[in-house]
């Protein structure tokens, strides 16, 4: 499958070809920059050629009509379908969705998130559909990415008619963060699912993303490009309290503000350049202005890992990309010296040997260094054109099963030490009802749950036991106990909250508590017939179309015996407005 | 030394006397708040008395007028001196501050930066001259500990012309850090200077302070105390872009939203109150508004707490103080939950059980945990009090001896191991030069320098060799290596950069790499003269009054035998304009 990308700016226009099978290779690259008097710069490489030279556009929408007759002039022809980068998705897009009429009215309604990108955006993808009316497009979304990040994160803490009026953080570089995360999942060899991960992204705009166990959590741009890290020409975090200052002491409009933050700040407005490579070189030759400019860039980034590591309670690695991370060992220094503290320490020749020739991950951490360090190139082309192949090829089938719905309420596993504390050496559980996974039951005795805020009474013990106690709350039980639990899968128990159980001869204090992550229970052959396999998130909805909801993101697990249905905890039953006997279905895709 | 000491803000004045020796103690405690019709509500709080009541004050500063009879009625006489909290001491007040009409004029000039607060605390100042015209006052400023914050923390990045203006970072609850820092250290049983402190302030108002080996070296709230966490009515941290997307969707003014931003967001813009007791209780009851609350707010603050981390590049331990800090233990448990990977363990039983009557300071991390965790009460006035009778005190004399000064360029001490590598299994270095400090020499031979950025060549190596090898450079030599390096004193070597030296028959690996922190070398007979201690940090101005310069923070070193000479770097001698047979002199406090 052919796939032609664009990147479609307000001041450039980049696109590549890419053949998407097994593996993406890159077949073609061009890009259209530097308009200036109705002229621009183009690029074009293919195969061994390199040409570049001006051509006769005036921005780059126009500059899109060129590409048609540079595809041809290089004989890449066979282009089965059209992926475009659509900087904000807002929260309505989540993932690569198909250009059509309603696609393109929805992307516009979010416009006064990007003023200036997303009509730059839209105008390549509406000349993308009357030059090539049919091959099919979709609109990958640099925005889609970060829309898990949990509530705690996207919320600005303003009052609720902001909120309500959509001021929220969405963050950015998705495609990039994602592609690199993948990355450098492959290289370490383990499955991103189980990885702790800071991808920095260092180019000319720049941001930290959290990608926590194969999820975005946080990441440092937040409603617009404007937050975070110190960039080329913005400014990243700045005190709200500016916004007065400055105009009361200078006289200055909100839009002019906001424009020289964007425009003049950040390198630029430290040091007067905007180019890390020129900064490096004045700063090794003594420039004040350029060291400091150095200094505030890698610091702040510096943080970010750190905040991330404390955000997420661990950190496996941490990957470099964009022009900056991928090309600067000083300042990929510069951020690392200092985080032993976290476990990380660099290796500073592999630091400096860094060669990113075909795709490399080199890893640059030192021997014995807890935390892994990986440089990479990004490739947000490549990826949205794997992530466009993957939107086309997609559906699935319910195969025709309706899901049972079981409700967990909060429950106990407990280990054979767990019940010699709680009963007494060597206590045997009553087994007082039999649940429908075989071989499950529920215990007639019951336990308290103790926290820093409360307590919580009659806790049901299920069974068998198991190898590690494993406790199961709702969010809404957190915060009766007062300990903040994370959303875990069970029996994925490494860094998880203690609590204290009370039981009729003593007590016991243990890690293991967890919010249990909605999953699915079934066997080979439902899984079969579902389409479904062991290990994949899929989407379940329930209840009916109007008024129902939709949880996705929900957990396969196939054993040999398993009944097949749907595990969710009382909150969501409660958001579901769910009777015992509810039934879902598979979202087709 | 009785003092009295005000905290008189937009809404409240607070007042307190203090007896001042060796221990500082709490005589009477006074507060006017509540203003509203012409009244407000006092509280008078001296031995077993606790007296509440209305009085007829429309204002702080009408109320003011009430104090002296107040003290009259409780017998409290014999005011020897007041110290006044004053929120904002700009750039200019680094500390205590004797008040006489040239700071009234200096403070009043600061006004631009906290408009609300200033005029209030000044109101309070001018009616105390004229109250109690004969006895001396003194300005404690909650910058002022921030104002060690390095350039690369205080700068935002954004235009030069808005820099030039007064755009930086400040941070306040200064003397609540410093004190709590100190208390903190008391505890541990370490002095301040060798520890890496979290102070973590959580009242209405909220900060984070990164507290370095004594020094504050970041902190949340920036050039207002708008920016950093989720207070009960400020937002913290927002995405600069929110004033343009409120100004264009709500056509909301600069002041309109930033008047929100202090007194509609936090807390009180997240769930409807700014009382943390009241959210707590209410999310256990499952409010889903207040458990985003906290959530948010604990997700912040433990950001903070990594970030600060990755600063300071260590962590020794947390102090929680402020409302919140001393009397939520589920807003504790949260905040440190998840910080295992940067050492920290809580203590579940102990985070319950704390108690804090007597200024108690109880550590409730867990057994084995790398990192402490402390809660304590503030006292900032308290710390006024201190302050006040420290500046009351102060006072030096330079003996009428004048300075000589060393310029030290780039320059390695290196190890019996080190020579080995270098030049061969035991070489003996050529004592090239003796230096001015008895014993010490300089070798005929040289060394190189290598970082990822670049190479120093034909570095000096001075003797005696030592334990342990130390790589002493300026900063802009950092910027060449490509290096971050750190100042410290020399010797304190834990958790420095690593750098490679090359000599004739091979290479080392190591770290020692600093930045030499100025320093005066003096011995008991000079050091007696001069007014001035071993472990001391005194000022001393270089060159003629108008034009020369005064090195803060210099690091008195006496030794038996020592020569008395000022030590600096090259970038500091240049800075200074100095020539080979400079001199400087201690500066009078």
């Amino acid at each position: 499958m052919q796939i032609l990308v664009f990147n479609a700016g307000s001041s450039s226009l980049k696109f590549g070809v890419f053949s998407v099978a097994t593996e993406t290779h890159e077949v073609f690259r061009g890009s259209y920059e530097r308009f200036r008097d109705g002229k621009c710069e183009y690029r074009f490489r293919h195969r061994e050629t390199d040409e570049r030279g001006t051509a006769s556009f005036d921005n780059p929408g126009e500059a899109l009509k060129g590409v048609p007759d540079a595809l041809k002039r290089f004989g890449v022809n066979a282009i089965d379908a059209i992926g475009h980068r659509i900087v904000h998705g807002g929260a309505k897009f989540s993932s690569p969705t198909l250009v059509n009429d309603e696609t393109v009215e929805a992307i516009e309604a979010l416009t006064p998130l990007a003023p200036l990108h997303i009509p730059a955006n839209l105008k390549a993808v509406e000349l993308c559909r009357s030059l090539w009316p049919d091959i099919p497009q979709v609109a990958v979304f640099d925005t889609a990415f970060h829309l898990s990040n949990p509530a705690f994160v996207t919320t600005y803490a303003v009052p609720a008619r902001w909120r309500e009026a959509g001021l929220r953080r969405y963050g950015f570089h998705g495609t990039s963060h994602k592609y690199v995360a993948e990355r450098a999942a492959d290289e370490i060899g383990r499955p991103l699912s189980d990885l702790q991960l800071v991808s920095i992204h260092l180019g000319n705009g720049a941001s930290v993303c959290a990608v926590n166990r194969g999820h975005s959590m946080d990441s440092s741009m937040g409603m617009t490009p404007l937050e975070g890290l110190v960039m080329g020409t913005r400014s990243g975090d700045v005190d709200p309290g500016a916004f007065g200052f400055l105009s009361r002491e200078l006289g200055l409009s909100v839009q002019e503000i906001e424009d020289a933050l964007y425009d003049q700040s950040g390198l630029k407005g430290l040091a007067g350049s905007s180019d890390m490579r020129d900064i490096e070189d004045r700063a090794a030759e003594g420039d004040p202005q350029a060291q400091l400019a150095i200094e505030i860039y890698a610091y702040r980034a510096k943080k970010y890992v750190g905040a991330y590591a404390a955000a997420m309670g661990g950190l496996d690695a941490i990957v470099f990309t964009g022009g900056i991370g991928e090309n600067s060992p000083s300042m990929r220094r510069r951020i690392c010296d200092g985080l032993a503290v976290m476990g990380l320490q660099l290796d500073h020749d592999r630091n400096i040997a860094v060669s990113l020739t075909g795709q490399a991950a080199p890893q640059i951490q030192a021997y014995g260094s807890r935390v892994r360090v990986l440089v990479t190139e990004t490739a947000e082309q490549r990826m949205i054109a794997r992530e466009t192949a993957t939107a086309l090829a997609g559906g699935r089938s319910d195969g025709g099963l309706r899901l049972p719905i079981a409700v967990s309420a909060r429950h106990v596993h407990l280990s054979r030490d767990a019940v010699d504390a709680l009963f007494g050496k060597g206590y045997v559980l009553n087994q007082a009802v039999a649940l429908r996974q075989p071989g499950h039951w529920a215990a007639n005795e019951r336990v308290t749950l103790v926290g820093p805020k409360g307590r919580l009474e009659r806790v049901a013990i299920l069974g068998p036991l198991r190898q590690r106690t494993q406790i199961e709350v709702s969010r809404t039980d957190s915060f009766a106990l007062g300990i903040e639990v994370p959303v875990r899968d069970s029996g994925k128990l490494e860094a998880t909250p203690q609590v204290t159980i009370e039981g009729p001869s003593g007590s016991f204090t243990t890690d293991g508590l967890i919010i249990a992550a909605r999953h699915i229970h079934t066997n080979p052959v439902d899984a079969k017939r579902l389409g479904i396999e062991d290990g994949e998130y899929v989407d379940v909805r329930v209840g009916d179309p109007d008024r129902g909801l939709t949880f996705g993101r929900t957990l396969v697990r196939v054993g040999d015996n398993a009944f097949t249905e749907v595990h969710i905890d009382t909150d969501e039953a409660n958001a579901a407005g769910i009777d015992v006997a509810a039934t879902g279905e598979l979202v087709q895709i």
